[in-house]
C-alpha cells in the first residue's frame, strides 16, 4: 500500500454503528466529496431491486453529488414502501449534517433481503459517521471494510495518470462474495476521481466499463437486488477531452477490472479463481454468453474444486449457452494443455492435468472457435463445501 | 410393485458387461419389441450432443423400431467421428442378433464425456444382453438398474388404461441424478406401450408431454449432451383416435410426470425435493422461466439445505428470470406460510419456517402474480455437501 495516492477532495469513514449486533464489525460507510461532484451509476438488472437502487436511479446522473452513505448487513430490499422511505431518510440524515440537499446524497446497502432497516441505529450512526470522515488512507480502508458482508478482505484499487491537464487520480473500493451473477451482483463499487469530467460523459464511460468488467464475473449467477457501481468526479476546471479523456477511460477500466477480479478471487468459499477466455465467436457478446455458461456451471465449478480434469463438462456447458456452435471448430485448453481439438478428444495425462488444478489457486480455461473475432474474458470461482456451508445458514 | 402390469410385447435385460470395471454393476440394457414398433424421440437442446443422440435423431420418427440398446458409464459424447461409428456399431451388433436392419435399432448412452467407448467390451456384451432378454418384471427392473449412474434407486412408472379398444399399458423407466437442466438432462427415459398409434402422432404426444414434465426439472441446470426420451408403441390393429387418443396422451403424461418427479427426488446429494409453483403470469412459458430461475439458484438451494427461510433469495431469483415483473403484485408462500404479500414483507416466525424446512423432505415454494393465467409446476432439489463431494471427483 505504499505509493497509494488517493483521489483528492474526498473524505471517508467506516464505523461500527451496531447494525450487525457485533461490537467490532464496521457496518456503516460514508464518502463525502468536498466539492459538488459529477456522478453516474450503473445498477442491477434484477427487476426486484432494492430501495437504495431505486433512489439512486432517480437521482443520477447529476452534477452536484456530495456524499454516498452505505450500510452492510441489511440490503433494504423487498421492504416495500417503508424501505424506500428509509433509504430517503438515510440520505436526509447525511444531508442535514453536511448542509446540502438530500438529493445530493446517494445510498447503497448490502446484506440480508426482506428485513426492515433498524432506523434508530442509523439515526444515531450516520451523524457519527459524518463526524468521523478523514481524507487519509486509513479512513478509505475503513470505509472499504464497512461495506463487506462475507468477503474475507477489502477490495481496493487506484491509478494515477499524468494527463496534459496535470495529475489525475482514480481510487475505488468494492465488495462481493456471493449473490454474484454477471450483470453485476450483490456487489457494490465506488469509484472516485479528482478529474474534471461531466456527468453525461461519466455515465457513458461507466456503462462501457461495467459491461466487460463487473458484468464479466460470476460466483453463482444469482443476480442481486442491490448491485450498484457509482462513479464520482469532483475535479474543478475544464472537463477532460480528446486523448486525456481516452486515457482517463482506460484507467477507469483498469480500476474496475482490478476490483472485479478481486471480487471473483474472494468469492464465498472459493479455493480457485477461474479465468475463462472465449475467442473466435462472431461477436464479443456471443463469447460472453459462452463464458457465462461455463462460469456458472455447478458441474464445472465442482470439478475444478476437486482437481478433476473432467473437460466434457466445459464443452457441454458451451453447448447450451444459446450460441450457434460448430462443434468441429471447437477447441479447449485447460491451462496450457490442449484437451479437445476441433471436435475431437486428445489423449492427455490425467495426473498432470489434475496436478495443474490442485497446485494452482488461479487456473485458466480457453475455448476457441473459428467463426469470427469475438472474444471475452470472464472470471469465476469453484464451488466448494465452504460455499454450501456459508449459504446454508446465512440469515438464521 | 404388486399389480404392476408391464406393457406387453417387450423384452428387457440389464447385464454386467464390464464397461464400468465393476464386477457387480449392471451397465448395459436392451429393450426388444417383439413386433416392429412405432417410435418417436425427444433429445437434448445442447448443441454439443452425443453420438447416440445424433444417431437417434436421424432414425426417428419411424414405424419399425425393434430395439433400444443403452450403456451407462460412458456418454459417447465429444468423441468425434469415431464416437459416431461406435454408436452405429452398437446398433449393428443388436441388429445382427435380432435379424433386423441396423436402422431399426436405437441407441442411448450416459456417463463420462470425452472418452472413447471400449468397443471390445460391447462387442462381447451386446450378444449376451440380447440372449438375456425376458418379458418379466425382474428383467424390466434390471434394465432400469443398468442405465443408472449416480442415481441411488431405479425410476419406474406404469399405467393401465381401459379404452374402448381394450386394455392398454404404458410402462417407463428413467435415470437422472445430475447434469440435469431443464430442457432435459443427462436423463434418459424409455416409455413403452402396447397401444396402437402411429409414429407422427407419438412424436407430437411426446413433444407436448416432455415440455411440462422432463423439461420442468432441474438439478443444477447443466443441460447434458445425452438427454434422450424414447417412446415406442407396438400395438397391432387400428390406431387410437378421439377420446381413446386423449386418454392415452393423459396417461403418457402421467407416466412422464411420475418419472420426472422421481428424478428430481433422487438428485445427486439431495436432501429435499422442492416443488415450485408459479401462477398468474401472462403465459405458461413466463411461469416456467420464473420457476426455472428459482429452481436453479444456488442460493435458494443452499438455503433449503440449511433449513434457512431466507425468502429474499427466492423473490430475487424471480426478479432476474427475464420476465416483466410488477413487484407490487408478487406474493410468496413457503409451504403454507405467506411471507411476502404484493411487494411487502410479512412478519413470520422464523423458527416455525425453519422447522418446516428441516422436518420435511418435500417442501413447496409458491409465487403468485396477477398478470394472467399462466402457471408452471417445476421440481428442483437442494444443494448439499454431498452434491459437491460427488461432483468434485467423478471421472478420476
Amino acid at each position: 500500500m505504499t505509493h497509494w495516492h488517493l483521489a483528492r477532495g474526498y473524505r471517508f469513514s467506516g464505523i461500527v454503528s451496531g447494525l450487525r449486533n457485533e461490537v467490532d464489525r464496521r457496518d456503516l460507510a460514508v464518502i463525502v466529496s468536498e466539492l459538488p461532484a459529477q456522478a453516474a451509476g450503473v445498477f442491477t438488472q434484477n427487476q426486484v431491486c432494492a430501495a437504495p437502487v431505486q433512489l439512486c436511479r432517480q437521482r443520477l446522473p447529476r452534477a452536484d453529488a456530495r456524499a454516498i452513505v452505505i450500510c452492510s448487513g441489511n440490503a433494504n430490499a423487498c421492504t416495500g414502501e417503508q424501505g424506500y422511505r428509509d433509504a430517503e431518510r438515510m440520505a436526509e440524515l447525511v444531508a442535514s449534517e453536511l448542509g446540502c440537499a438530500a438529493e445530493q446524497v446517494l445510498v447503497a446497502s448490502t446484506g440480508v433481503i426482506g428485513r426492515p432497516l433498524p432506523m434508530p441505529v442509523l439515526e444515531a450512526g450516520i451523524p457519527r459517521a459524518i463526524a468521523a470522515v478523514r481524507d487519509d488512507l486509513t479512513s478509505f480502508q475503513q470505509a472499504a471494510q464497512a461495506i463487506l458482508t462475507t468477503d474475507t478482505c477489502i477490495k481496493v484499487a487506484t491509478r494515477e495518470l499524468g494527463l496534459s491537464v496535470g495529475l489525475v487520480r482514480i481510487s475505488g473500493f468494492a465488495k462481493g462474495a456471493a449473490m454474484i451473477g454477471p450483470n453485476m451482483a450483490t456487489m457494490l463499487a465506488f469509484i472516485l476521481t479528482d478529474a474534471a469530467i461531466a456527468a453525461p460523459a461519466l455515465d457513458q464511460i461507466l456503462r462501457r466499463t461495467v459491461a466487460d468488467t463487473f458484468n464479466c464475473i460470476s460466483v453463482e449467477g444469482h443476480t442481486s437486488t442491490n448491485d450498484t457501481v457509482l462513479l464520482l468526479a469532483n475535479g474543478p476546471g475544464t472537463h477532460l477531452y480528446g486523448d486525456d479523456a481516452r486515457q482517463f477511460e482506460a484507467a477507469v477500466h483498469d480500476v474496475c477490472a482490478d476490483l472485479a477480479r478481486q471480487i471473483a478471487a474472494d468469492a464465498e468459499g472459493a479455493s480457485h479463481l477461474i479465468t475463462i477466455d472465449v475467442e473466435g465467436t462472431r461477436s464479443d457478446s456471443e463469447a460472453r454468453l459462452i463464458a457465462k455458461a461455463v462460469a456458472e456451471s455447478a458441474l464445472v465449478k465442482t470439478a475444478i474444486f476437486g482437481a478433476d480434469p473432467n473437460w466434457g463438462r466445459i464443452v457441454s456447458a458451451a453447448g447450451y449457452a444459446g450460441v450457434p456452435l460448430n462443434v468441429t471448430e471447437l477447441s479447449l485448453w485447460l491451462g496450457d494443455m490442449l484437451l479437445y481439438r476441433e471436435g475431437n478428444p486428445l489423449p492427455f495425462d490425467e495426473a498432470v492435468a489434475s496436478a495443474y488444478l490442485r497446485n494452482n489457486r488461479e487456473v485458466s480455461i480457453r475455448l476457441r472457435m473459428h467463426s469470427g473475432t469475438g472474444r471475452c474474458r470472464f472470471y469465476s470461482c469453484d464451488l466448494t463445501y465452504e460455499y454450501v456451508k456459508l449459504n446454508a445458514d446465512y440469515t438464521t
